[in-house]
């Protein structure tokens, strides 16, 4: 196992100055790399979902726990899904933790997806205001953007990430074996971040996309390898410079502010996050070529390259079609996080791995949107 | 009004990387000061509580706000006491900020005691990932301590301060006149934490403690003025130099594991903070003494100060008497956030502002319990 990345902040939070990401081409062994109930000199608070609790690679380490217990070390066994992603999981933890007597010198540790890694960071950061925290990511999507730079937090009134912190993990162990074992539509999720890192970032990552769908389609190792390992870089350099999101981070959100909005309407849970960004995506490439940043060309192989994976690209899409969609994915946009008053600001693009960030006007952005 | 010191962070949250502590002899203008209503750059989101709003000195400013709002700025009064110290008055904040379209840039204002500025300092850390917050602070337990120096958070589960963050203040104004409206409950809860800090820090404010009883009990201006200048300098000092309490800030939890599993037994509310923590003095100094570390003779002094203020020094307050009270609050103690496994941290004197940090056995504490 190898340290591919290593992301420096500043020192503020015990124990949270950097954190290592650990790429393995191996077959996981969870109970090899745990070592579950052995006196390690901290405990261990394992969280993770009933879907990835039960996934063959990892259930042989959940067996070691009896009713969450094993030894000093803990688990905590949460519902699977967006749905979870509540303040009611966090305090759950928090909970655990504090009934099992837990010191803010032990870890948490969050086996999952996206979900799972940000209530489990969002908690470790609450508990008894900070206990430093672990990422297994067993997604693609959390493998090359979630799980990495230390954003936590949890749905709060129906939107999304309304409540979190800036609380890095200590280390990522990133398995790409998981990746096999995805949904169709859990696979496609991540490929969306992934290919918006490409935009964002790394023209050769984007011609893979162009070129080798029929690799990424099937799940070529790798392909998926280069693909998670270009993107963790990507993000962990970005990450870096900017840990707060004062400037050059919030580019990440590149599709988020349409996205999040889509979740929100159609229910957390009802579209997944990565088919919400390349949603978003089509969209904020639509309205930087009515506003003249980008080419016209541009934005139609942007499209075209999305439909080629199955992503939608209409104005409006299917799952929240009629009854004045383009105006409620407005009202939902102007509460979105990375609004400062006035208009709404969104991050654009001129061309490949030419972005900006601008703040445009309702009119503008209901055009993209009917 | 002058800022009389200033706290610099490590920037790693924005707009928290100092905090400016503003001390105004003057009779507070909340009109003046904050100009409701007016555009500022930036909008205001004001937490009170039900009894701090009805004070003279803060009702006017109160009035300008209609159901809430003033202009862009609005105001949320919450219940009175340590009952309201809970996760639900933080969410309370975070989505009233939601529903009123607040942006991160915005600031959360906190007017009131240590209550008020830990949810709210809380709620500012979590909303969005974090908005900036300034407090003025109500009662001298607040001016002397709990605004100073970026600790948040609220009860959990009947635990002290168990969920929270490390999240200073953008600005504390501290206007000492407020100090004559509190009640002789209030007054008492500051002067213990302003007593815990002449002994680790200040043998001149100590002196102060052991001679000028007459003048601190009956408020004289400039004792007051006194005190709350010098323990603000000295936590000022100290949080500067260990933010999120890795070594030497450990020592402000003087008293503090004692105290808190008294009013985490007693039921919280039921005994002061500060009452609660010069009680925790008491049994830190005698189990100092006990352990060989300070004399006899200093340990007795502490304790005579102690009484002359009114504060209880006996093994078990009368609050909590009969039925096992010393067991029970070990038992509490044990869940203290400062311990990390093994025996239970305390902080202990060797003499006035010779303070250690010590793991010590549960006979040791059960001793200075019965």
């Amino acid at each position: 196992m190898d340290t591919i990345v290593r992301i420096s902040y500043p020192p503020v939070h015990p124990g949270t100055d950097s954190t290592g990401i650990v790429f393995a081409e191996t077959s996981p062994d969870f109970i090899d790399l745990f070592k579950p109930g052995e006196k390690t000199g901290r405990r261990r608070f394992f969280v993770t979902d009933a879907k990835v609790a039960t996934l063959a690679l990892f259930a042989p380490f959940i067996a070691r726990f009896d009713d969450g217990i094993c030894g000093d070390d803990r688990l905590v066994i949460l519902g699977s899904g967006e749905g979870y992603k509540t303040i009611e999981s966090v305090l759950t933890i928090v909970k655990n933790a504090i009934d099992a007597e837990f010191s803010r010198k032990d870890s948490f540790v969050a086996v999952g997806g996206g979900v799972i890694s940000d209530i489990t960071g969002f908690a470790a950061s609450l508990f008894k205001r900070g206990a430093s925290c672990v990422f297994v990511p067993t997604t693609l999507l959390s493998m090359v953007d979630a799980a990495i730079g230390g954003k936590t937090g949890c749905d709060f009134n129906n939107y999304k990430n309304m409540i979190g912190s800036f609380y890095p993990a200590e280390s990522i162990y990133i398995f790409p074996e998981f990746v096999q074992s995805l949904s169709e539509n859990q696979y496609r999720s991540g490929l969306a971040e992934a290919f918006k890192t490409a935009l964002l970032y790394d023209a050769e990552l984007y011609d893979v996309f162009k070129n080798e769908s029929e690799k990424i389609c099937s799940r070529d190792k790798a392909t998926v390898n280069f693909i998670i390992k270009k993107c963790a870089a990507a993000k962990a350099s970005v990450v870096e410079r900017d840990f707060t999101e004062q400037n050059i981070r919030t580019y990440l959100n590149y599709g988020h502010t349409f996205g999040h909005a889509l979740e929100s309407l159609a229910g957390f849970g009802s579209v997944t996050h990565g088919d919400a960004v390349a949603w978003g995506i089509s969209r904020a490439a639509a309205l930087s070529c009515n506003i003249g940043l980008c080419s016209r060309a541009y934005k139609d192989e942007v499209l075209s390259v999305l439909k080629r994976y199955g992503w939608e690209t209409d104005p409006v899409p299917s799952i929240i079609k009629g009854g004045a969609a383009g105006a409620r994915l407005l009202s939902i946009m102007h509460k979105d996080k990375k609004n400062t008053g006035g208009g709404i600001r969104l991050v654009l693009q001129k061309g490949l791995t030419e972005t900006v960030s601008e703040t445009v006007g309702d009119d503008v952005i209901l055009n993209v949107l009917k």
